[in-house]
């Protein structure tokens, strides 16, 4: 718990100090005033946060966290639980779509296990952060003990701390783990208090039928376990995931460091609404890399009010979507640091 | 005429030949079925135009036309028209938008003069391939004569043959004319058949009394030339400038070439407009790249029948938004040639 309280100890209020500075910068470049939209609006999100006037986004990275869910027993996913450590193996050989997008926009990736169902076989490349075996099955009562949601929360922020060492000037989270869009949809309906039926989705890919299937088992999980909304860690313990409480604590660690986080799919999402939870001065440091196809996102961006970079019918997690935004996001960073002024340039301004 | 005829009578339908072999390998990577929307769709589309089965998109280049327009007279814009030439050179210097944003994704930028109305400087990347100094006032007469409008068209072509020499696996339409987005608004009234109202926009920056008379001036412009709806050259010679009719040549060349062809803001959208009167089958070959602020850009991309990739508030044209969108189809691109098929990464398919 102290790693925890420390970090949360160390996320600051964004107070605007570097806005009007940097909006008159970004004003007085050879562009009508205002007319990079987006890529003007993350410029500027990114110096407040990092207070570098010209910060350069060098180092990024994508953290990608495992984990397995004992509500699959109940029969909600559309593949079965061993595609988790296939689907690792398959990130340490470079193969997975993250892989992919992470090479595309120079992003590294760093994988780690939360709390895989099985023992996976070493790897240089794999940080072994097991909180568990898989959770409980939320169905029957609580996911995880209190303890484990505190250790899975410590564990991405010690996870966070660790690669921090090699630099980082962006963070992203990402995910695998069958079963957990059932656990997101969990979370972002005790936190948001939208019903069941709004937050819940057809996943990887599941058929009407257990689609209805997966609410009851939600509503079930709800009804058993009473998560208080109020209380992340709470709602961690009773309806999350190892790798949820992961990305939760990769994003206050990164909050407290002054590193920018996006924020990717469903899953890390619902990461967010419990980082919130924690601490709401986080939500400031989040950047919303898209709109999944998966229902519950927009609720759970509305609830955090932020407004995803793209809408690109994603629905795979890992990180992807992140991986894409920061493309984007590096974008209007590089606007800002590049581009010439008016007067550098000698384009006369705007008729008076 | 010969050239334009010639590039026309290349253009192919896009028969879909590809399509189902595509899909399967689409379909047999690592992901849930059909989990990366967009990026898959993207894909798809490069490879049916390429007839390539791994296409690379090594060689990105972003056609970015200038030109001016007689009817700054009016006062339409709000910025005087010696930026025009102002900003060419400070594209040739490296300080632009499309600059900043073509190097971010790897592209190289060709910066042709279409009709600046003054003689600029010799540069060694500078093309010049004028047709006028300057269009004629449209709200008075025809921008520019039948022979000039097919010269601007032939020029956008010469340009786009000379570089696909160098190389052109993906190309990009991008311009720079103070008053062009008058043009442009002209342009989509009169082929889509929407009001002035519903395609007129404020341009770099104009206010609601210089709106007014934009659109009074667009209204007597369409009254005065009445420009045929069917036929591309008339309304470009009537309503147009030689930048657009430049892009609508590079346009109609990337089809005929077999290039996929992303089209950036509103008056990019409208050289595709005319291209696409012209030649209806090179929309095929077009990718939307954003949703601009200029109203009427949305509805010349319904009428196209395209959906645009981003939706960031852009408003610059010059290619930035189009720079952006190769960014995004190159990682569709990739996805394509890089991921693990379930088989070679030895992960299970979904539960039957």
């Amino acid at each position: 718990m102290k790693l925890l309280n420390d970090t949360i100890s160390k996320i600051e209020k964004i107070d605007g100090s570097f806005a009007v500075e940097t909006k008159r910068r970004l004003d007085n470049l050879t562009k009508p005033l205002g007319s990079l939209g987006r890529l003007e609006d993350l410029a500027l999100q990114v110096v407040e946060i990092t207070r570098l006037k010209n910060p350069q986004l060098k180092n990024k990275v994508i953290f990608t966290f495992a984990g397995d869910h004992g509500v699959t027993q109940e029969g909600v996913s559309a593949y079965p639980k061993e595609v988790t450590p296939q689907m690792v193996y398959n990130f340490l050989r470079g193969g997975a779509g993250i892989n992919v997008l992470a090479r595309h926009v120079g992003a590294r990736v760093v994988i780690a296990d939360l709390g895989v169902a099985v023992d996976l076989e070493p790897d240089p490349q794999l940080i072994i952060k097991k909180v568990g075996l898989g959770t409980q099955n939320m169905a029957q009562g609580p996911a995880m003990t209190k303890e484990q949601a505190i250790e899975s929360i410590e564990n991405g922020i010690a996870i966070f701390e660790q690669e921090f060492k090699n630099g980082i000037d962006i963070a992203a989270t990402g995910e695998m783990g069958i079963g957990n869009t059932t656990a997101a949809s969990a979370i972002t309906s005790v936190i948001t208090g939208q019903p069941v039926e709004k937050v819940t989705g057809k996943g990887t890919g599941i058929d009407d039928k257990t689609l209805e299937k997966k609410m009851v088992v939600i509503k079930k999980a709800i009804n058993t376990n009473k998560p208080d909304p109020k209380n992340g860690i709470d709602v961690l313990m009773k309806v999350g995931g190892y790798e949820i409480g992961g990305l939760t604590g990769v994003i206050l660690a990164a909050s407290a460091r002054r590193v920018p986080i996006v924020i990717d799919g469903f899953i890390s999402s619902a990461a967010a609404l419990i980082a919130v939870t924690i601490e709401p001065k986080c939500k400031d440091y989040m950047i919303a890399s898209h709109f999944s196809v998966e229902r519950g996102h927009r609720i759970a961006w509305e609830y955090l009010g932020l407004k995803p970079i793209l809408d690109l019918n994603l629905r795979l997690g890992e990180g992807t979507g992140a991986a894409l935004a920061i493309g984007i996001v590096e974008a209007g960073v590089k606007i800002l640091n590049e581009m010439a002024t008016f007067e550098a340039a000698g384009v006369s301004e705007k008729n008076a």
